[in-house]
Order: C-alpha cells, then sequence, then structure tokens
C-alpha cells in the first residue's frame, strides 16, 4: 500500500532502548529505568475511588467536547491558585493528553506549509505532529548559554506562523523566567506568529515557581496535562487555555477529531485535584532525586549538567566521552543495567553528544542506578 | 489571533438541537432522545469491576502505541469468532475510539490536497477531519436505488488517493453486501486508491451479519471502535486492522499523536469483550426499538423510509413534508418534545429534505417519542 510523504515519522530511539531493555528483563536481568518520562507513582488513590462511584451511578458516555464542566472550572481556579491568574472557564478545553492539545493548536492555527519554530533540544513529537499534519517544524538550535531556551535572535527573519516553546523544557528541566518569555511573546506578536507554550511539568518545580504565559498574555495557546504532575501518564487527559475568540474555532475542531476526551479519566483527573497532599508528597521524593542526582552523576563522570528547574531529567553533555550518544547509550544498558535515552531524540542535529537521565522513579531505583552508572563508568 | 484555513470546520448541526433540548430541559420540559448517536446503556458491569481491580493493583501508566497485547490478541480472535477470518494480533492497532482511527488512516495514506471519496450521506466528521489534515473531501452522492451506498461507477476518473466506505453507515443502516463491497475494492485496487472501511457499528445487525473487508482483502484499513456494540461511546477506545507493511509505519505516528489509547478503557474493553449475554440483551432491546420504528414512524406519516441492516437509526426522507430540514427538526422539538438531526450534517446538498431518528434508547423511550411524532403531525 502506498504511503503518504507524511506519514514518514522519525522513530523514536528511545523505544529501541526499552525494547533492548524488555528483552534483558525478559532474559532475567534487573535494569533500572532512567529513560522513561513518567512517573513510577499512580494517580492519587482518592480519584480511582472517585472514579468506581462513577462507574456505579451511570453510563459514562461522551462529555460535550470542550469537558466537564466542573473540571473546567476547577483548573480555572487552579490558575487562580498557582499563579494569581483570573481565568474564565470558558476558555479552558479539556483534551486527551497535551498529544490532543498538539493536535488541535497546530490544526487551528497552522496550514500545510507553514512554518512552526520549535527550540532544540526540544520533545520529539513537536517535530512530528507538525510533519503529519503537513506542516514545517524548523528547529531552532538552542545555546547553552540561553539555557537552552530560545531567544528572539534564534528566529528573526524567519518566516515563521507560530514558536512552540515549553517550560520546565524537557529534556533540559530549564525554565523561561518571566522577562525571557516576554520577550518571546512580544517577538512573536511583532511578526504575526502564534505562541504556544508547552507547560506539561509545570507543578514539578525546585527552586522557584513556573512562569505560565498567560501571566504575560491572553493571545496565547497554553497546552497542560495531568500526566506529569497529577501522575496520570495512562489515562490521556490535559487540556488547553486559548483566547477567547478561539474557543468555538477548536471546540468544532475537537468535535471532530476527537469528540471529548475520556470520560472517566476527566472524572479521575477532577478527584486527583484535590488530592495536594499526596502530590506533594511525590514531589518530596523528586526532590531528594534530583539531589541524589546532581550529587551522584558528576561523581560518575557525567559532570556537564545543569541543574534542572522543573521536571524529571538531567540533560548531560557526554561530548568528553562519546560523539555516539546511541552506541554509549546501548552500552550502559548492556554492561550496567541502567537504561537512558541517547541525545538524538531531542536534538537531531547535536544530540549525538547528550544523554537524557530520567529521575521520575523510586529513590532506591535512582540510587542503585547511580552506583551502577559509577561502576561502569569506572571500568570504562 | 489568525487561524488556519483547515481550522474552518463547519458546526455540527446536530449541537444546535441539542443544545436546544438542554435548554427546553432546563425550562422544565420533557424531551425525547431521538438525534444521539450513542446507547443509552453502559460498559457491561463486569468491565467496570475489571477496572476497579486494575487500578486497585498498579498505576495504570501508558502502554505500548500499538496496545495492550492481550487486547490486541481478545480482538484478533473475535474476527475468526465473527467473520471466520484469520487475522494475525500484530496487525490489530488500539486507537482512542474511531475517531483516532481516521486521523491515523488518513495520515499514514494521504498527503496535503489528496482527495478522498466519501458516500454522501455519511458521518460528518470523515469531511471534517479530512478538511482540518489539509486533504479534499470528495462527497458521492449516493442513489436510493443503491441503498445509499457508493457503487464504482460514482468515482470514475475522479483521481481519489482513497474512498471511505461505512457498512452499516450511519445515517441510513445500509449494509454493503459481499458483492458490492468486492466491486469497491477491485475499483480502488484498480486505481491506486486505498480503500478504509468503518466498521464501527458491526455486532449491531438485524437480518444478516455484516461483511468485514478483511474477509475480501487483506489490503484494505479497518476502522472499528468500542463505542456501539460494546457500548463504550465516553471511554474513547477503538481499533484499526491495517496491511503487515502498515503496522510501523501506523505505530510511528501514533507513537507522536497519541503515545497510547487510554490505558483504563483499554482494561475495561478486554473485559466488556466477554460479556456477551449482556450485549446481546441490548440488541435485544434495538431489535424491539427498530421493530416499534418501522411501524411507529409511517404510522406518523414519516413514511419513505428503509429498514435500516445495522446500527440504529433510521434515515427518512421528508420532501413531501418540508424543504427545510433543520425547520422541521426545530419545529418537532418545539412542538412534540423530540428531539432529531437535520440531514444536513450527512448531507450538505441533499440534507435539507432528510431527518435521522436514532433509537439508541430505552424501548419506553422510543414508544413515547412515536406518540408524540404522530401528535405532532397529525396536528400540522
Amino acid at each position: 500500500m502506498r504511503n503518504s510523504r507524511r506519514s514518514e515519522v522519525d522513530p523514536f530511539i528511545v523505544m529501541d532502548v526499552m525494547q533492548a531493555a524488555a528483552r534483558a528483563e525478559a532474559a532475567g536481568r534487573h535494569i533500572i529505568h532512567m529513560e522513561v518520562g513518567q512517573p513510577g507513582t499512580g494517580v492519587p488513590e482518592p480519584a480511582t475511588r472517585a472514579l468506581s462511584a462513577a462507574m456505579a451511578e451511570g453510563p459514562l458516555g461522551y462529555t460535550v467536547a470542550l469537558g466537564l464542566p466542573a473540571l473546567r472550572a476547577r483548573i480555572a481556579k487552579m490558575y487562580a491558585e498557582w499563579y494569581n491568574v483570573d481565568l474564565d472557564p470558558s476558555r479552558v478545553v479539556i483534551t486527551s493528553g497535551s498529544s490532543a492539545g498538539f493536535l488541535l493548536a497546530f490544526t487551528a492555527l497552522f496550514d500545510s506549509g507553514d512554518r512552526v519554530g520549535i527550540g532544540a533540544p526540544g520533545y520529539p513529537s513537536y517535530r512530528q505532529i507538525l510533519g503529519a499534519l503537513g506542516m514545517v517544524p524548523v528547529d531552532l538550535p538552542t545555546a547553552a548559554e540561553n539555557r537552552f531556551q530560545p531567544v528572539p535572535a534564534d528566529f528573526a527573519n524567519m518566516d515563521l506562523r507560530g514558536l512552540m516553546v515549553a517550560s520546565p523544557a524537557n529534556p533540559t528541566g530549564t525554565m523561561l523566567d518571566r522577562s525571557a518569555m516576554s520577550a518571546l511573546i512580544d517577538a512573536c506578536h511583532g511578526t504575526g506568529a502564534s505562541f504556544i507554550s508547552d507547560e506539561i511539568y509545570h507543578g514539578i518545580e525546585y527552586e522557584k515557581k513556573a512562569v505560565t504565559a498567560l501571566e504575560i498574555t491572553d493571545e496565547c495557546y497554553v497546552i497542560n496535562s495531568f500526566s506529569k504532575y497529577f501522575s496520570m501518564t495512562g489515562w490521556r487527559v490535559g487540556w488547553m487555555v486559548v483566547p477567547d475568540d478561539q474557543v468555538r474555532v477548536v471546540e468544532r475542531i475537537a468535535q471532530n477529531m476527537f469528540i471529548c476526551a475520556p470520560h472517566a479519566s476527566q472524572v479521575a483527573a477532577l478527584a486527583a485535584m484535590e488530592c495536594g497532599d499526596t502530590l506533594e508528597a511525590n514531589m518530596d521524593v523528586y526532590r531528594i532525586n534530583r539531589a541524589l542526582m546532581l550529587e551522584g552523576l558528576p561523581q560518575a563522570g557525567f559532570d556537564r549538567i545543569a541543574p534542572p528547574d522543573g521536571g524529571f531529567y538531567v540533560y548531560a553533555d557526554v561530548s568528553a566521552i562519546t560523539h555516539d550518544s546511541r552506541a554509549l547509550a546501548a552500552e550502559i544498558l548492556e554492561k550496567a543495567g541502567v537504561a537512558v535515552t541517547p541525545g538524538l531524540d531531542f536534538d537531531p542535529l547535536r544530540g549525538h553528544t547528550t544523554l537524557r537521565f530520567s529521575y521520575a522513579r523510586s529513590s532506591d531505583d535512582i540510587r542503585e542506578g547511580l552506583v551502577r552508572l559509577a561502576a561502569f563508568m569506572n571500568a570504562r
């Protein structure tokens, strides 16, 4: 069967790592997972109870396309609590995870051939989804001195129809402060480019609170999800905040492309938002893990790292060790029994000299992983 | 904010009906819902128990992009049971409902500007999703003598890159028999067009079993869902069967666009597949409702109808009554308290003289609705 050009999606290299790790585990080896981007914890238990109760009450049929009104209202309230931003619930769109947010935002804003800037390194699916929709992802190679975030000079005169940023970023964990984000928003508004802010790692912050684009402007799309801070990856539920005049546009696309986000997941998400204690206990683990990583990685020889502002990754420059991050990751898996992600997934041009280490799992796993990494590097 | 051309999605006219119905209900009126395309029943109860148990067992994190292996295997087994088709589970892709199936299939097969044939009348989202992806939906006006299904002559020399059919169809409920479907498949293969078969209403059949395209060829995409027969609309879980050489292509797109279908919904779906007795009890209701409709609609004056082969809709030609189906639907809602769908959603050109009546709800509702419709038409 003949395939479209837009179907030529790059493979995730980390999938090869995960498959190799699964094979090793099937053969009886014990593997420490520092490759996966999801919490080891599940959704808080009261959320599962709320869902069990809802299932007993009645059929969980379609919700309206924009999502359960109670969930939209609760999210709007969170913006007041977290950021002191007054947000009209009618601007909140419940999505099937941030993945659906990207599809909706890109479809609402961009046409075939439109150029959209994305920072490199960055989340690989930005690039792949844009390409799969017939748009043109434009990699903006970011600089270490800009903490791997784009700055206006990176995309001056590049004829972009949009700019997609993430703060805290994946894989680097760096954040845009208010002035850096304002500069990007101003640059976009000056050229008529749409500004999209991926805020999926908000809530998982260490030194200071992340800035939402909504503190600066209403003229932007904000994409978020219950996957990370709320520990609900497999539930596929998230949200988007859009300008007033975009709600109807997005609603119509969502009605057709998704009908609605999973009803059960919306019920669980609403309950999870009242589970602050459990979620903060998760944060205590991330804080411990981060400290372990910032001490243990340099001791193991991975000393070209920066403390992440948020999220649960450390992005390491391994150019002093290798120029083939894929081979190094394979070697670490084979010899140390630790699965890590080669940087090529995040930065096709420069990722051959970087690795991403995730610390989303238990602290015991992180301790054991660091011991193994140190032994591996020592023997190398 | 400037929107893309592809974001210009037509509104669902039925949404206006639903909102008007909701307003009437909020004002204290009792409305019979013959507009909605979802069962009044929920997922079978053992499925909710299976999910509660799974939630207690561990975090429902991401599944692999193609879905839970046990669910893929169970679906493959169903093809042996239902159709005597031997299907390799590796060809089954779990999706976030048939909606995601459309996005995946169209992305895998078609590029910007590619022309894809769809029967009119038909499910409105085919047209809208194709447009939102930058492709060109080509309406094929079908004929009553072909039971509102396309035939090869309808798209000869139309330069189609693909053809999308549905059997049983929405809104007409007609099915393609083996020879009719074979003729369409042959015509597509002869011109290099991809054949996509929407089989979402399979299992809800009255006189004879629906034919799956897989009985005829492996060179097609088959899209299905747990929404209708398995009564799981709000769960957003379905599946697609693709040729061997398409699995990797679809997998890569799915990894990026969706990551995975909702894990909880996959667990519930697997359990629902063992609930044959409950599902057949739902079928008993549909059979009673269909008989009520086929007797009651003509008695009420809606006599230009055909018995549906499958699904839970009756599509009525109301050209003797009106040339403004939208106004008629509004009048029926206002005066009779029955919500119905104007045909314009399904057939932009000819739907001004048609209505769709759904009989997916309880038999008591159907009886009451028919009484109201008869009284309304009598007084008109």
